[in-house]
């Protein structure tokens, strides 16, 4: 067994759900890897990852309007309020949804039902640069 | 270090927690693998993972109470509709639990504590034929 | 490839969040790999572990405050309620965030970002012993 790790760099343009679904397999394509595991992480605290459904545009519109109602950007809510009224519901989203995904890779490919897609979830309103790390282990 | 994948076909029959631990152990023991990391991968975006108590069947029948006022099936609040009102609801309460977990194999067994179960999250009402594919690596 | 495993107990006096960061990265140096992935895997369905900002306090508490909210301690929203107001809605908690979390490591080290913390959430009003299997594979 062998692996092989990757740094990757995704630039956001606010509030949205970004696919990275063909990045993440192209590092899996050059990894050489036929059979193993890939660990992608994101290396922050405002933004998340989630697996979900990579056909109809309207699920992300529907999950981003629960999630702008489960955590309401109200600043009379919290007390971390210095960097925005977006940053303290960014960390909450966080939390409630996912920092690392793990898939199983199968033929040199990640085995990932027809509906799946993979997302960047950014929380935060102004762009950023996120870094995602992208561990691969197998043969 | 040697790896192990398993595809597993779980037939679901509405929405309902599915307890798995013992089809994962099967694949454990299978492996041959005595010191390792087992990720089991649920190919499905209607459908999550959870790890929690396995003995109090209430405690179930509350997480699944919990979910249905936190997550309502009810189409006015979705803009994604034309696959029934359960639908949208089972993508969010998916994003809200896991479409991966890993547990650390010692001893030839999943390390998993006294009250943890592992089950498949059935969100959907009607039958469904889910794919959990199980990744083993270790000695 | 090579692979070690360490069981942590981790001692919880109530609900908060345990920053448990210099306690991985202690495991990750002993292991002595460089380059690899590590697995934290938490043994209960009522405490749990996050990733989040390890700067201001205050976000921890408004995390706290939300969840406090979101899961309420009221006997009459639940049937699991035998082992205490705090048991069932520490179960829906541990639903809600992680039992295991990955970490790539690279050179040596835990690669989190420059604000990310690893906590143990406990979710149970008294005093608790926490089972912390930490799983790490690489070269």
């Amino acid at each position: 067994m062998s692996h092989y790790q990757k740094l990757l760099q995704i630039k956001t343009a606010g509030k949205s759900l970004y696919k990275i679904t063909s990045k993440v397999e192209s590092v899996v394509a050059e990894s050489g890897i036929e059979t193993g595991l890939c660990t992608i992480f994101l290396r922050h605290t405002s933004a998340s990852l989630i697996i979900q459904e990579n056909a109809d545009p309207d699920v992300l519109t529907d999950l981003s309007n629960f999630f702008a109602k489960l955590v309401p950007e109200d600043n009379r809510l919290y007390i971390h309020t210095t960097e925005g009224s977006d940053d303290m519901p960014a960390h909450i989203r966080t939390v409630l949804t996912k920092t690392s995904e793990q898939i199983p890779i199968y033929r040199g490919r990640l085995a990932l039902g027809t509906w799946q897609g993979i997302y960047i979830w950014e929380h935060r309103q102004r762009s950023h640069q996120r870094e995602l790390l992208v561990h691969i282990s197998g043969d």
